[in-house]
């Protein structure tokens, strides 16, 4: 009986889940809609039958079941699996033991971890990172945010809460506009989904970008980064801005180059579909700004895994549990250690 | 017999050693001028004399002294022992075997690392790191530029080529001033004390330092970051410009601590006499822009070994060898094993 390992990947719209060995191929995976509203024991309850009905699909043994791995989109209690702060869900999952409850309902270890170092694990063991050995690796995930996750020497950094490696609120620009974390001229609020497509708005509505307007018929609701990518070569002015993006992500990129010089810095996320332009933007800004030592051996790629990063990193993470890092979590694991 | 061990510190105007046990209390230490001009070989000579007559003066049987640790001010080559390049050095030191050459000379190991790394080594074994077990920590050095240097969990972070954690190098303004790294914008062409004493130049001679003017006599060239700290409260732009400095430094902090979530970090370098001014801006900083995680746990502090922090870093280098990180370092490491 080969082991069988569950991921997930909890969202604010959907809950993505998928079963597969530790090779992470998936044997079933399925989504179905949060419906946050319903309340924090019902998404729990919900969670547990779709893992369920997958191993029964996939007509495993159930005992094959190993463990469950949960990418959680926020703040959590990585060695107590409770959720602390998850910005686009009720505030019921503050402190909510979820590792325990699910434990309860499906029978077998349940992990959890921030989804974006969850993604990172993914690319970590699945994508990018499979081919350096024990590479150090910076991943952001440019989406509606950006979200960071780092690993050092083939191993995720986690910091003592779970919470290190937040490459998307660096400060870039000091005086910028204000993000959703407090601090102003984040990268987030610079070069995020959410950011670019407000500057599409912005130029499609000050006239400047034609062929935007044309493509959606002049509604600001179906303005995306992905369709500002699909005119860029007609919309300078929108290209542009796809560039300017790509500048702020390779400055956030190159001061993480600087600070830890790693083998990789890999992009994420559904702006990463913007492709080459923002490639080669990060890259060439690398090579201007990084001046201590030479880069040369620094890949800049495109994430393998695409959306399924978050998926591939929590079975990952089903298959290999991760450590803290820092004093904090060294006490931790020797208290525990001492119970 | 008690082993012995050397440290030295070599900078574009003088170079410092000390020989200790292994507890880095120094037993005898002594500052000559360095005399670049003279060419490498002749500095060489000079540090191998210098470590002898320390050895000599302090009794100890020549035969107890174990290795030579060295700091160095600009890239090297850790593995082989070379200065790559040394910003304030003739090129003759370009790919020199600094390490075989004094090893020759003196019989012993020689070990060779940046000077700010070197550093953060003397702060983590002797300083702060002491007082937190297995520590992560960044340190600022904050001089005449502005260097850096990490520990991760206890551990010297270096990267491939022994360069990582240039702190001092992060853009803080994308459009900034030149910096002589290349880039524009880095936290050192902000806040180091040759940024932060030129900003007090053009304050005194716009006559908005009528304090300053008085004590330095108008003198441009008097001019220090120290000689402003001391008129600070009775010119107000002065100490905004301090206060500024603080805020750019506490800008690259707060990056670091986003990026890395560490347990400490240190301001170290003349800068850092400043005292509580700079220190509790960075603080403020730090509480300002941090804001996806809770903050409390990270300590903030001034350098406990001041100027000492060099050569003790470079007597616990002695003590102790390090290891390059990343996967280069470990392909290194594995070709050597195989030669």
């Amino acid at each position: 009986m080969s082991p069988l390992f569950a991921g997930v990947d909890l969202g604010g719209t959907s809950i993505k889940a998928a079963i597969a060995g530790s090779d992470a191929v998936f044997l079933m995976s399925r989504s179905i809609p949060t419906e946050a509203h319903r309340g924090p024991h019902d998404v729990i309850e919900r969670i547990g039958s779709l893992v369920e009905d997958l191993v029964d699909k996939s007509r495993a043994d159930p005992s094959a079941l190993q463990s469950v791995g949960i990418g959680v989109p926020g703040l959590i209690d990585v060695s107590e699996g409770l959720t602390k702060f998850l910005p686009n869900f009720p505030t019921q999952w503050r402190d909510l033991p979820v590792a325990s409850l699910l434990q309860q309902r499906l029978g077998v270890p349940i992990r959890l971890l921030n989804d974006v170092r969850t993604a990172t694990l993914g690319e970590l063991r699945f994508g990018h990172g499979r081919t350096t050995p024990q590479p150090t690796m910076a991943f952001f995930s440019i989406g509606t945010g950006v979200g960071g996750g780092l690993a050092l020497q083939g191993k995720l950094w986690l910091g003592p809460l779970g919470a290190a490696g937040e490459l998307g609120h660096q400060t870039i620009r000091p005086d910028g506009p204000h993000c959703g974390c407090g601090n102003r001229g984040c990268l987030e609020a610079i070069a995020s989904g959410t950011a670019i497509a407000a500057e599409g708005v912005r130029l499609m509505k000050s006239g400047l970008a034609p062929a935007l307007h044309e493509r959606v018929e002049g509604s600001a609701d179906r303005v995306t980064v992905r369709e500002m990518a699909a005119i860029a070569d007609q919309d300078l002015r929108i290209k542009e801005s796809l560039v300017d993006a790509g500048k702020a992500i390779g400055i956030a990129a190159a001061n993480v180059v600087t600070i830890l010089h790693p083998d990789l810095v890999v992009l994420g996320g559904g702006v990463a579909e913007i492709g080459p332009l923002l490639v080669d933007t990060v890259r060439q800004v690398i090579r201007d700004r990084v001046g201590m030592f030479p880069t040369d051996n620094v890949r800049v790629e495109r994430s393998l895994l695409g959306d399924q990063a978050g998926l591939k990193g929590a079975l990952a993470l089903a298959v290999e549990p991760v450590e803290l890092s820092g004093s904090d979590a060294v006490m931790t694991t020797r208290e525990k250690r001492h119970r």
